[in-house]
């Protein structure tokens, strides 16, 4: 089992990472100094599969283990679920004490990162990731947040879980595509912040699609490493931290634009990775061959690197200028300058975006 | 003008007192690095009397002003109007360093809190109450959040103010039935710290009835610097500010139990701090004579002091059993030991409090 430090002050946390080892987490919050109610948020598909042996583990330790489910998929991720969530907690009395697990991919521990965050005016909660997505990215960090018609996350807060729990074996029940996605995320850790990581996605490719257990602990634990190294220096993302959104400008308006049907989150990520990395091409700011390794490596791994041929650019457009990391209406973008480096650009302006999407 | 500095580390924050200042907040938040925008929320009965000069003083600094209104009462703090605000809010394009104004009464500062510490992860707010409940209490400390059927204030969080702003003017408008609500939380002030402002408020009461200015200025100064000291010691109410909360415990559940008709929160609260001053005098914390004094304060503001006839006392438990200060099922009081002066006592049984109701 290997252990990351996500650095916080009375914030701080552990980042486990083994396999197997969902049996071993009641014991591992003993000590928390919870109230005996503990709540499981976690979704149809996930909970089948893995509520069991997580429930049983706290209920081995006494824990009086209540489940919550909501459906599978991000357009459940929202207000009218969130208070599904909230109904539940105060009808079995959950208290200030309490803990909440999530359990599943990153709708679920957004949802219920948020939930923690506003139950009671703020509850403890641990994150339990069984997505390739969530464990390297979204369950570490502290961002929590629900969608709006109007945007992606535009509703949340950075409440940090108490501690994150990630068992690589919950991979080999993760539909294919949905690993896929998960490895664009890793692959903008290598852009942004390690070269080695890069070298080490396009060198490993066949072990790593193959799921190999010793190349699934390298890059998660890595991945966790960077993650939890940049939050430990900007949680509220005041600066550094907006280097993790490299990729997220276009493709948060990517998935605005389809209504979160046609891509998942990391597929929409490919797409924004290899539309800014052109544009920190056009921009001079990183070397064409760079840009396209950078494109090569997220095709090799199956991934979208194209705006589709039928989505609406203006839609596109408008959903990035209401995006959270637009600045007093001005768009910022992180663009590359080589492999494990990025630069954060300001005052692009509409009309460039427009003409990239168009090209 | 009077300034109330609530230390709160890198979260600190002035309270400014005074009489017809509304047009200088303009001015005061010049210097706080924000975007164009600015939304007020406020409600039909507020927002027509002092509206325009808050909006004005903000637009003569040269911010862009947008107005949002919720219906007036308690019973419209929740999920569905909070969303509302959200709503608003994104279709004007607000942005992680636009600011909200609260400018109203204790609903108002909490749902605009609320929205505030969750749009886009948290942007800045400013409190302008306009009741003197507000004025001495809910707009200082940074305690946010909307009522669920099931419970007060079950969401929210610990969101603070960037500033609070108190007209004693308004209070010249505010029903005579508000006004003696408000003064409520002044006399748990004087019970919970302070006997000199209990004195005050036995002496001064023909002055304060009259909203004499010197003397108004007085308990909103006295009553600020003892919620900010109190709140600075312990901002998330893990030991001492649950001392703020005499009264409230069986207070909360007045209010839920009466669906938030019958009683205004300082009402219930009147209510509640005669029975929990009687509970403290069952159990020999505190003598028969200075119960009766505390009673004799609260009626002679003309007061509520009795749990009234014809309500469910069983709703009353177990509303208080939900109580976010209930810790593990346990019911925990703020009971005096004397004028300016209580205690936290934990582990008094559902038994007890039930005779205590029928009493």
């Amino acid at each position: 089992m290997e252990t990351v430090r996500a650095e916080l002050g009375d914030r701080s946390y552990n980042i486990l990472i083994g396999s197997n080892i969902l049996n071993d987490i009641g014991d591992s919050i003993k000590s928390f100094g919870l109230s005996p109610k503990i709540a499981i948020v976690s979704n149809p598909t996930v909970y089948p599969l893995y509520g069991r042996a997580v429930s049983d583990s706290l209920k081995k330790v006494g824990f009086d283990v209540l489940t919550v489910t909501i459906p599978d998929g991000e357009e459940y991720k929202d207000l009218l679920w969130l208070e599904h969530i909230y109904n539940v907690l105060l009808k079995a009395k959950l208290d200030r004490s309490s803990l909440l697990v999530a359990l599943g991919g990153g709708v679920i521990g957004d949802i219920t990162g948020f939930a923690a965050s506003t139950y009671m005016r703020g509850i403890s909660y641990i994150q339990v990731p069984t997505t390739l997505l969530a464990q390297v990215d979204s369950s570490v960090g502290g961002k929590t947040g629900v969608n709006h018609k109007l945007g992606k996350n535009m509703i949340g807060t950075f409440w940090q879980p108490r501690l994150v729990w990630i068992d690589v074996e919950t991979l080999k029940t993760l539909p294919k595509r949905e690993f896929l996605a998960g490895i664009a995320e890793v692959i903008k850790y290598g852009v942004i912040w390690d070269e080695e990581l890069f070298n080490f996605l396009e060198n490993e490719r066949s072990k790593i699609l193959a799921l190999d257990s010793g190349s699934m602990l390298h890059i998660i634990k890595r991945s966790c490493e960077i993650k939890a190294e940049v939050v430990s220096k900007d949680e509220r993302e005041s600066g550094l931290r907006s280097v993790l959104n490299f990729g997220h400008t276009i493709g948060h308006a990517v998935e605005t634009a389809t209504e979160y049907r046609k891509f998942l989150h990391g597929e929409a990520i490919a797409i924004g990775m290899c539309l800014e990395a052109e544009l920190s091409g056009k921009l001079k700011f990183i070397s064409i061959d760079k840009v396209q390794r950078i494109k090569s490596l997220i095709e090799s791994y199956g991934l979208p690197s194209k705006m589709p041929e039928d989505i609406d650019k203006q839609h596109v457009l408008s959903s990035m200028e209401l995006d959270k990391k637009a600045v007093a209406g001005e768009l910022r973008f992180i663009l590359p300058e080589k492999i494990g480096k990025v630069r954060i650009h300001k005052g692009i302006s509409g009309k460039m975006i427009g003409e990239l999407l168009q090209s």
